[in-house]
């Protein structure tokens, strides 16, 4: 079944128009019509292949919502006009130790990647979300909860579940004192999720222009990250530091708010080290770690707490023809907080 | 009353005779004829002001086992003759929440460190264990299990509370995979500590001839990280990894070899920052911690551990007149592995 998108052909080259083939949907499979796809950095990182190993043509996105338009004999979960999701993953092998503990996103044969990868097969070319359709496997393909608008929603199966796990893993609660370092795609989840937790939630930023957003979105405090009486202000402070920091930065200052046994989870990649000095952690026993996604389970966990507490992504939508503006606006951080694409336009 | 001792007067001065006053005993005060004191890297930072703010005259020493020759009238946990233990820390404020949680290493007024530092009047100075004799508050001295040689207990004070506090922390039991990176004072408590826990221990070292002490100790396996092939065939294998590494060295190599979630504690620190990459931590979900000393609940715990499983450490004894010979062979990682003054000599 052919299917319209939008692919770039090669590392330096924008994406344009593409069109290509879907496979027929198995016994297991669900066919769905994509409504709204979510732009991630990581989209843009694969497109111009800064991580290396890119393949091209490629069809970017990982943050899929849409509608059943088909499903297999032995599907279950879904029916036709179902509201469905689809986020970084379509397959793993399911009988490995991580994929058994539900960490499919570490399966030890290697998870099947929504784009830019292959099926468990090794050699059929996944293709992602910036596509009028898409056919998955039931068990990689996420229930909606309903009275949530769409287009905030595509952006939780990335952004979403990349802050919701780190904030689960290290015991987010009630009354807990929680920093999110960095306000965009990831930070604004981060807060409103801890915030939907009833965490009381710091925004450190070096911004003062985010102060009024920040609190819009839940949390109870700002902090000036460009201001060093913060440092000092908020040393030993915090329970747990969501670092969503994709740029280079002092990490030993952003520990040092961290109270004994605290922990920070990155969630952000910078393209240098850190320098990271021993005694930031030994002193205070302090914890930092790193946080990748989250599996099927924690997903769908993630999916229907935004349901009950009505959690959405802040989105732009735009259509397909800006993919490649949107691209560079995000470069500039010229985005409150998400690029979803309108995938009718495609 | 008078104390003969071991002091240092200057940060390039070697260490030499000295006498100074030790306290009467108070009340709630023990005072200890010292046996051994064991000899810890931290000595020669602090001796030779390499980490800057030592006072002089210094008297090191912070793994103290002696004798109590006298106990004040509200002493309750000892007597007149009990073998009893001095660690890192003589005193701390006792009610902020880290004290009260059991974290006396991280009070919030500054614990009162055994030498080096000061009572928590904040102006009495304290001096350590390279003396005849000391006097602690009751709280503050350990009781010492029987039939261990005393001076192998020595250096569990801090060596020993240092490895056992992260196995602990990170759930070291029976069949967790635990690597201990480094074969000095701290990994060869590591060792036996983990194989006592009936952990799968394997030793991790760039020196073959450590094999066999490594096995002698309680490793299951050895592997030289000297060996690149170590590193593919390790990879994601550990829950555990106790770094004791001081010196600059590659962290994302061994962070390669935990599996997801698994941790690797901190407890040697190299004097120039890591090059921690991020993802080193972000796949898998990786972790990783400091870890220092152990408050005094723990301690005593680790001590009763000791004594039930007949664990001390591999010492060699000697008079005070070696001392700086001795830090000189420590540098040159001549020793297996502690020494421990005879504090008769002094």
């Amino acid at each position: 079944m052919k299917t319209k998108a939008w692919a770039t052909h090669a590392a330096n080259k924008p994406l344009e128009p593409f069109e290509f083939d879907r496979r027929d949907p198995g016994p297991l499979d669900v066919a769905i019509d994509i409504l709204f796809a979510g732009i991630c950095h990581s989209d843009i990182h694969q497109a111009r292949n800064e991580w290396g190993g890119s393949q091209f043509p490629m069809v970017p996105g990982h943050e899929i919502i849409g509608r059943v338009t088909a499903v297999g004999a032995k599907v279950t979960k879904f029916k036709v006009g179902d509201v469905a999701g689809v986020g970084c993953m379509v397959d793993s092998c399911r009988v490995c130790a991580s994929c058994t503990q539900g960490d499919e996103q570490f399966c030890e044969k290697g998870a099947a990647w929504t784009y830019n990868g292959t099926e468990m097969d090794r050699t059929t070319r996944t293709h992602g979300g910036y596509a009028r359709s898409v056919v998955v496997t039931e068990s990689f393909v996420f229930q909606i909860p309903p009275h949530l608008a769409l287009e905030g929603v595509a952006p939780l199966l990335c952004a979403g579940i990349t802050t919701y796990a780190p904030l689960r893993e290290w015991n987010c609660k009630k009354g807990a004192r929680v920093a999110v370092v960095g306000l965009g795609g990831l930070g604004h989840m981060a807060v409103k999720l801890a915030a939907a937790m009833e965490a009381e939630v710091t925004m450190l930023s070096t911004s003062p222009s985010k102060q009024a957003d920040a609190e819009r979105l839940g949390a109870t405090a700002f902090a000036l990250t460009s201001d060093d009486s913060t440092f000092k202000k908020m040393n030993n402070y915090f329970d747990l530091i969501i670092n969503t920091i994709s740029v280079s930065h002092d990490i030993n200052k952003y520990l040092s708010l961290l109270h004994s046994r605290g922990a920070m989870a990155i969630v952000g990649a910078p393209p240098t080290p850190y320098q990271l000095h021993p005694m930031s952690l030994i002193s205070g026993n302090r914890r930092l770690a790193g946080s990748l996604i989250g599996g099927l389970k924690l997903t769908q966990e993630m999916l229907d707490f935004c349901g009950k507490h009505k959690i959405v992504s802040d989105v732009e939508v735009i259509p397909a023809q800006q993919i490649n503006a949107a691209y560079e606006r995000m470069l500039a951080n010229d985005v409150r907080y998400r690029f979803v694409i309108d995938a009718s336009t495609i």
